[in-house]
């Protein structure tokens, strides 16, 4: 199956790996008329490039997105939007020693058993350089959506046993932590707990909460394309996320429904709101009106310098130490793919409820289209 | 977007509501040359039937499932098999009241909101009845798995604070405890648990966890189609479920690399193993050759008979009853259907995985075909 | 891959066998809203009936289309609709003699070396039969479309060497004559033709053309789906048809630009005309104001009686006389079959063109929803 | 709906415009293993370049395909192929005037009235040059179907009223006549016919036939997918073409069964045969193990110097003389592209069918994988 291939009404194709040439996506499908440049692109792609920090990867990528189609007179054409990032900073020679052993916590087994061999330079297509391509698609998604006042805004809320306080979200605090958190005093010990992973050659997870406000109820379609569903497998499919949560999420399995349900009430200008959100903004797989809230468990870096066991492909149990640029923890730099990823599904929901109802068809073809 | 059609290789696509004549399941693109009869099929539908048991619904189904095409000679024949059972015990009188209101934790809402009405009778599609067809699907997916070595049992692992011993699986146990534990001691525990909340009008969730044995590895498609990403779908898919965990899940997001990370090593005929299992059998989105795991996190049931909050179509915001058969707890019924998307999706995947090599086309097809 | 299952927005999975249980067809996707009954399908089975006249075959069914699900208070509710067609009139006597070899000019050796075996009974899966659930499906369409002030009309355009008026199309005329020509005195020689053929034990083939009138400009997407493309790719799949055409068609790939090229003017009222229509009211896979018109050519019965020779399943050269209740012609009951797959795919295509523009989306969120 | 990805199992993303900065294309789920450079593609696209001969347009361009990822040591890692042509010769000068009007025959006015405006500037995303993506991707697959003994040629039948003789086709004379015509004679014909159109400011079509030999039986899967089905969506999604015939085409519906019928028989060694092949090799939307015949009939040029009435953007009828480097005939050119889209076809339905029988899959999985 063409695995690199994601959506329905409109569809993104990535490709590229993480010592190739370039890496890029295709965004199909997408609506004519909406201006863009590659600045509105760019300053999603700056949030996943590795920065100067103490916390992530030390290679050095300008990430510089380049649109190679789709756009005439500033605008969407309505046809397919092809993006490229050049690839300027490889140093395969870091890697040649990986190509014989599978690297514990990687695919390296996994890619030879099923293709025969693999692309062994910086984890080849399953690098996280590979999310380039979402989040470039899904800053296209973004712009699209904050016209019809839906805002999507992704944020970590832990790192190890660090955790944010997520009472109260300013989107310009996120943006400036260094760990993408929206708690300053929680980014400074976060900072510190991955420092001190670096200095021991090991790394740390966390945990991404994704909140989208402004959604319309209805969205999503019910049995297998559930705005759940449909999230789930998105998030799911970035690398090194190992759950996923909507609303209460696991808590929900060990409430009583007399706290789990959430009931329907109207606010002052008599527009149906619910009490609470344990639902996290999904019921019955569409959207209820609430915020949706999802979050993302994000493992460890499985590359860390500390010596581990492992075996080589001449079948000898070895044991290495990895070295070359790898982030103590993803977290930080997997944020902006979590919030482009929803994004894009969210974009991809809302078109497919254009048809939910005949008068919409009738309505929209009835009218001088 | 046409929501009840799931699947790449082989699809099933479920149709029917709750109060209606009949629900049923097309599963197009399945292998010819299967024996199957509708017994082999009927023992899974069995397991998701309302029992005769004090934690299930009251309502009494056969729920006798019925071949309609796609065999010849008891074999399967390549054509689109479809399955049909048809509703015998419908009392729709019970479900009148609810036609008014939106009950809290329902989709009722969001259908209205959707599709401008909806078939109010029992849920009409966002039933439990409608996981009806994914069962009969993934039992005929189950046999084939089988005779490929492969085993997929899914289990309850918790029903609100109660949790089972899951460190020895006894698949006869798991059929023959009433919440599908396979711990007898943890079960009447969460038997009685049940039963306190049917007395107070109440309900409560749990974990089924699902564990598949004999996995190749390299099943699975980088990037999208990732296994875990699939599987998420699937079951996140089903009602009720708020958060999917494969592997160590949510306790990864906690743990540093050096904890996380599974060595890879050799059992004594020098086969591929992992000294530990924490990625749950999924590494970069491919089977790793260790065992799945995965759990689905299931919310309380949301019809219960206390007091709740909730408006009406009229825009009055009221108190309700909800009345009519409703299980306390849907974990133990949900077990087969975890299972059963589990079971449709492996194989999906597997059939994927059967051109991921050139060798394996040109040996295809160099041999007499 | 799964063959039964057609669409994007909207899809149909068909089900069935000539001589199973039952034949049928799943519709998912439609909009919800629209009023529906058996009567507004039947209409639409009973064009494709085998028929009392001289002309189609002597089996008898009643073919009556029964509703199982996704219609609530007489409306579409926005889930599956599923039909269904129960087989009354199997003789499977009659076709256990071609279980041993292969008819000419049918599918039989094609699904015994797909499949290994296949089932035998009237064609199985391969028999005119199965375009039940395609025109049940269709029909529902249609009623949609002439909503929007769409009108889909196929009529047999020839019968072998018997060629009809086309200049001026009356749908009753088409819906009384026997063999579905817009020309009663046409209808009477094909009628001729084809008790000719019977009492030789021969067949004869023909031509249907769909006219559709009220497309609005636009309809179809660039590159892959053009509206050309994918009505070919719905009429092709229909048995039997050998050749598509568009517009012009083939006397297209003889003409000269200047005699090809249709030139843009206005009407009275200013709007968008083509003086010509060479194009069939497709330029660059999208719909130009038109009227869409297509062909299908339809190859004669391979069901014939008198002898012909072909190979047993052991391995020997036979000949053979066809026994058994066939039409020496198909093409009558085919122009249903191809109206409403031109239907369907024309209706899944408007609903793509829904979201074309980016403006189309923020005004329908922009509005109250 | 994403109208520029195609395919099921091997899926292709094409992109790109005239005029844009380059064209590419995207080959996703392409098996792991296979050789390959670019030398392997710039042959394929060599044929379908502009030439220096008088028959093809004056603009030159290099067309040099690059392999940007999914290539690894010199073999296809399983992992999208993403191929990339700049465009280096660009003169948008010359159209800007039709930026106000929309020519007879082409889709801009389509295009306005779906999407709002477009990009003018040589057709945008509906020139021919969108071809260059099928045909990069199209040659990678022909390799592989080289390799199992499938050869797919096509070549042009016929230029206006100039036919071919096509009762022996050398490949060697199809590559090297300047209208790709098996028939040197012809060729001369058709290039005289051709300038004779270039001097009057007109244009021609033509037909071109694509063969298939080395077919398996059983290849396309009934009903919607059936191989004829597709095939035609392939083909007939190639701009300009407006009929595709398979085998006897449109004059199978002028035939006798007794006629159409291709009995079966066998060969010296005792293999399966048809004695003759109007089917052309497909019965049932199965391939039948005979050659596979595909026509399609290609229109004229509708870009022609002489003058033609249309519209313009102001809603006025005008006068107008295409300036610019068009060809008279673009037959030649699209030869390679149909062979292309044929291949790509071929090889996913082929991918299909290796699980149409459950022992396909036990075997597959049974053995060392």
């Amino acid at each position: 199956m063409s695995g690199s291939v994601f959506g329905n009404n409109i569809t993104i194709t990535t490709w590229g790996e993480s010592h190739g040439k370039a890496l890029g996506v295709v965004l199909d499908g997408f609506p004519a008329g909406m201006p863009l440049n590659e600045a509105d692109i760019q300053v999603f792609m700056d949030r996943r490039k590795p920065g100067s920090s103490v916390v992530t990867t030390p290679r050095k990528e300008d990430d510089e997105v380049e649109i190679l189609s789709g756009i005439f007179e500033g605008k969407t054409t309505g046809t397919p939007i092809s993006l490229i990032v050049k690839n300027t900073s490889q140093r395969s020679g870091d890697y040649s020693e990986i190509a014989e052993y599978y690297r514990p916590g990687h695919a390296d087994y996994g890619f030879d058993v099923k293709y025969g061999f693999r692309d062994y330079r910086g984890g080849g297509r399953s690098s996280g350089r590979e999310t380039i391509g979402r989040v470039a698609a899904g800053a296209i998604c973004q712009k699209l959506l904050k016209e019809i006042g839906i805002d999507v805004t992704a944020y970590t809320k832990s790192i190890g046993d660090v955790e944010a306080d997520t009472s109260n979200i300013d989107k310009s605090v996120v943006l400036n932590t260094i760990t993408a958190m929206p708690d300053a005093e929680a980014d400074k010990k976060a900072v510190e707990l991955i420092n001190n992973c670096r200095k021991k050659g090991d790394s740390v997870g966390g945990v991404i909460e994704c909140v989208i406000k402004g959604m319309p109820a209805g969205i999503g379609e019910p049995v297998f394309n559930k705005l759940d569903a449909m999230l789930s497998h998105a998030v799911m499919s970035i690398g090194a996320v190992k759950a996923v949560e909507i609303g209460d999420g696991i808590k929900a399995s060990a409430a009583y429904g007399s706290q789990n349900n959430d009931s329907f009430s109207f606010d002052q200008n008599h527009n149906v709101i619910k009490k609470t959100n344990h639902s996290g903004g999904i019921l019955g797989g569409m959207s209820d009106g609430s915020d949706i809230i999802l979050r993302a468990h994000v493992k460890p870096t499985p590359s860390i310098s500390s010596t581990q066991t492992t075996i080589n492909r001449s079948g000898d149990e070895i044991e290495v130490n990895i070295k070359g640029r790898h982030d103590p923890v993803v977290v930080p730099r997997a944020v902006v793919v979590v919030e482009c990823m929803c994004a894009f599904t969210i974009l991809d929901l809302l078109i497919s409820n254009m048809h939910s109802k005949m008068t919409y068809i009738t309505d929209f073809y009835g009218n001088d289209i």
